[in-house]
């Protein structure tokens, strides 16, 4: 069997980096035979040293501090953006221009504005880009869209969603790049909330209009070069907001860092006429459904454990009862997007299109918004 | 042992005054010996033949369908009313100024003005009065409230309730009177919110502002004495609100009716910065307490079966894992009552006084107010 | 409305004494209109000043030390018998014969002989005998009874059962009377085991088989009289066996009281061809259904409430989601009788007749014979 | 940085050949730096087209329908055995023998005499040897273990496990070579026993003795070939046994394949004198931990979401609370036994030996053994 080679450049090697290497190096493993075998060609990041290892740790050929020369690398089919936010905007539209297909890390950008010039330079161009929700992945997620869409539901009367951490619960945890405005645009607003709002359009629709206020509990922090210097915490510490959306559901949308004993805690319930839906990424190959289908004595809380074949990328995986995890969710993604790439098909409505990124941004913004005027804020795409 | 026996006169007996009647009967034999024993005089209804009934299975000597009769009877020392929220103030009050002890349903009153009236007339003669928060009899939630009183959560960041129930889902449920303004007052506000809000203020402290939203999904619903026809719905089926405390902690409370699969699920969560708390009251017996005391790699979410001897009301029940019902929260509620009449002493901190009753009432108006303004709105008391 | 009076005879003022008057006295107010309404006449113990004052606090009009008395009395038409189980035998078979009605706890009698010798003089004599296992009166295991008998799981494969309590782990724990064989006959084999058992002939039909062992695990203890003292624990701390059913499935029962963590863990599982069923004391308001019925994508382990006025005993309690106690199980336990006893009904299948008390008696000698023999042992009635 | 590379022969390309082979892909990406680079050098298969898709499916150089080519590449230093159990033995001593490092699938032989041949070759030849137990890489199974020794439980108890699947419940599935006694050696007995007991092993000591029964529930299957026809069963459907501890501690170990709504159901829980452990494979990044440490009032079971760095492997990963799946467990094993073989270390404790691999057999010989005599069998190395 004759699979082609798509070379792929990495933008970053933290976090984000480590997750989407390991999404290139196992998408063919589990999604064979696969639309085509990435090729990890070039990485960049700033330190020489760390990206020097970082290439060999995850297996890319070449690496270099210098950007422009992974955009303008001719094995470079594919450029997969994971920089902090404010360096998602300029390179991301140079990559695109440049005549790549870009994933970018989310929030798409610092802000609707900076997010509609990438959408708008997305659709001129033939390339195909993606925003890297990778929730939208989790098999759970698309079951409950799947589910919603069914309308086994019927009606829907609310969504509530508490994506709650807790790695700045101490006052003594230092400032670190994410509590820096100037490099994360906004706190779990933007790093939190970005994804909620994601799985809200992804599985229910649009909204309407948010309320919010945001808090910052500990305003100062121990500077991570001296911790005997304090520095200014300059984004929130946790937001708490009411949305109303365009099918007329209510709800509550909320965030924070500082919720000790919640880890990873994305946690969504759906409320519908005929059932409901509930779900914790901390459980992430589980779905709570409730039906009023069936029997009426043993109408009840169902907990799916989503390792089925019928469910959404489960059968890539192991037998029944196997779980996948957390990282397996952007090999998941990295599949849609090369199949997208190599077949020439939509991203969405199963990807984040970097219009929907724009939507996402718009909804970040209201939400900033209001937490400064304290009024309801529409949302206007 | 001689023990002397206290009156009871009961108004109302549908849903609360059965749960009430079990626990005057019940206190007894759970809290021996008692303080006194309640002895079941006479009970009020509006319709002579269902009130008669009543009377004989919940045991009262007498029945009649004018509450003057059971204010003015001499062998009645205590009134309690259950009655709907409308006949809250007027008997009340009478019933106090009659030189009675009152407990008395929530929400104390209709509205703040109300509840002050009754709280200034409660205030101003020497009898006994209580409004039957029965939650905070809950042995779980008082449990929750030694912790937090305790300090090991540390600095509260949070506090979030969710009380849902699913009993309107389906728009072809009838009109009953709770959906009423004129007898109800509100919605799930009065009727859900505030059980949360006295809980907030019994576990945690006091509210400083509130922003809110409500929604009536289904507009007009079939008369119950006339299914054919339908009549308006004039209270809420749902809020969100967001609320800011006294102490820094921010949070949401929401109440709804429409919450599918949900039946009496009085959820709430507090996060501090050394542990957090989560309580369901479908699961009244259990308490999950997140510490961080103790060994790190053992730290995780602590699920307390709330029935050992050490926890509140417990002893008098069942050996440990001999789980109690929702009516016995009645029973710790009659017997705290009762104990406060005969032994002279206060009803608070573990009762809910008319004061605060009134404070309860001075939120719920001022979530209704914002509901109406779109504005956050402090509380003012 | 005229409901007659049953007088009622109690023996023994202990921890089932409180449950069962608990049940007389609140049966009417859930069950109205009652069958008959108790009346509680007398109450036997065999210390003067205890018994005095269970009878005050139970509510009976009299109390003696001499349990003839009781059965003699003209009032009493329902003798209770509360007492440990080598007072089982002779004094349920003298209230028989002297025409009484009797409810005896459970296990019915020392050993199979004697629950024999029960059993025939209840067949031969006109008046109704019940054993007391309550947990047939559970509403959740009314439930799973109701989906094994409707064929919903299909062929039945397995059945699990874990009865795990805690309160001797602890090796300095005194030796009371349940560690004396003289008075209860045996451990965990006779006090969870007969629960277990008894379930088992309710929900899903006859044991076959049994494969045993036990283990003291503590041998000694202190005296509860003097604690510088120690004496011999001549029952078991615990038990496992293997289980082989008539309908040809097979499974494990295990009881321990070593169980640290188990408060009250009464623990079962059905695994059929087409479903399975799971069950737990601790959480008696739930019980666990998976189904194959349904949309493939969405089957899972339907966690549900047992709360719906559809299931058994529910519709006289409260609203949907407001859960029961422990001691409800009784309620229903002697409203079923008191049924039984008016209105001249069966027993069985619904409660468990001396016949069920001594076939359960039966395999509990087997599980102590095969503990002994180290061989499978045959059930034979 | 110089990472040297071992060339590794993989012998299977199902289910473990395709989990091992994604375990040596993605090791030095989370093991950074390695021990050594895995190079796939070779992969065997019986079906030529099959195995030349799996070696490019999963990155193999080379492959073969021989094994012996394998074991005879000067490129190959490891050989992973993932054959069915029927060709362990064999291939597993003619590598050894080889010179070649061997991991090989549980359970290591078709019986413990077979067990006890590859041990001695083992034992004989200097290369490492490690039966493939990936469940003692499961985070929370080290954590077990952990707990354990440390003492936190006290004097143990009990030990319980159930290792339910429910893949065969329906009567039509086929007769694949798992039922297949000359191929499987047993049904659950070795595929899931084999596991609970190298779990027990490696969390609480040795086994002392050993009761059981099997059952074929359904005795004639389709054939895979030819569904029209049957063929028979040779193998049970579950097992449920008694078993006795060399620390003094009693329980029960079951395995099913017939347990409907049971996916991966590996579950086992332990009681000690002072605390208590749970776990689930189905759930496998949590372990639930009782524990009598600290303040009474708050004592409870322990939900321990075990991605923190301070637990076994999980610093590797991602950050806390970010879930590991199934496959990861495989890496964690490949780590360990790359370390052993490039850093000369022991394979045990942690990894299971060929000596553990010869004692799991030996057990389950003890198992069927007394499946056939109905007695207790005394477990004898």
């Amino acid at each position: 069997m004759t699979v082609k080679n798509i070379g792929v450049g990495m933008l970053g090697y933290a976090f984000m980096g480590k997750a989407h290497s390991y999404a290139f190096k196992n998408m063919p493993l589990f999604f064979w035979p696969p639309p085509a075998v990435p090729e990890l060609v070039s990485i960049f990041g700033r330190t020489d040293s760390k990206v020097a290892e970082a290439a060999q740790n995850f297996g890319f050929k070449k690496y270099t501090t210098d950007w422009h020369e992974v955009i303008e690398d001719k094995e470079v089919e594919i450029i997969d953006n994971c920089l902090p936010n404010d360096m998602h905007h300029d390179i991301s539209i140079e990559a695109i221009e440049a005549g790549k297909h870009v994933i970018c890390e989310k929030p798409l950008a610092m802000n609707s504005r900076q997010a509609k010039e990438m959408w708008d330079v997305a659709r001129k161009n033939s390339v195909k880009s993606m925003v890297a929700f990778n929730y939208r992945f989790v098999p759970a997620v698309g079951l409950a869209r799947e589910i919603v869409r069914s309308e086994r539901l019927g009606r829907i009367y609310h969504f509530r969603a508490r994506y709650l951490q807790q790695w700045l619960r101490n006052p003594n945890t230092p400032l670190v790049w994410r509590l820096d405005k100037e490099k994360a645009g906004s706190g779990p607003i933007g790093d939190l909330g970005s994804h909620v709002f994601d799985i809200i359009r992804f599985v229910m629709g649009e909204v309407k209009a948010v309320t919010a206020i945001s808090k910052t509990f500990v305003k100062e922090r121990p500077l991570p070069t001296d911790k005997m210097k304090k520095g200014k915490v300059s984004v929130e510490d946790a937001f708490e907001s009411i949305v109303e959306f365009e099918n007329g559901a209510t709800g509550t949308v909320e965030a924070s860092r500082m919720a000790t004993g919640r880890k990873n805690y994305n946690n969504f319930e759906i409320n519908g006429e005929k059932g409901s839906i509930e779900f914790d990424m901390e459980r992430l190959n589980e779905l709570r459904f409730y039906s009023e289908e069936g029997d009426v004595s043993t109408i009840g809380w169902n907990n799916i454990l989503v390792t089925e074949s019928v469910h959404p990328f489960v059968s890539h995986y192991w037998p029944s009862g196997h779980v996948i995890g957390w990282g397996d969710t952007f090999v998941n993604e990295i599949y849609h997007f090369m199949d997208v790439v190599v077949n020439d098909k939509r991203v969405d409505p199963i990807g984040a299109t970097f219009e929907d990124g724009y939507k996402n941004n718009v909804i970040l913004d209201a939400i900033i918004q209001s937490t400064l005027t304290g009024k309801k804020t529409p949302i206007v795409f």
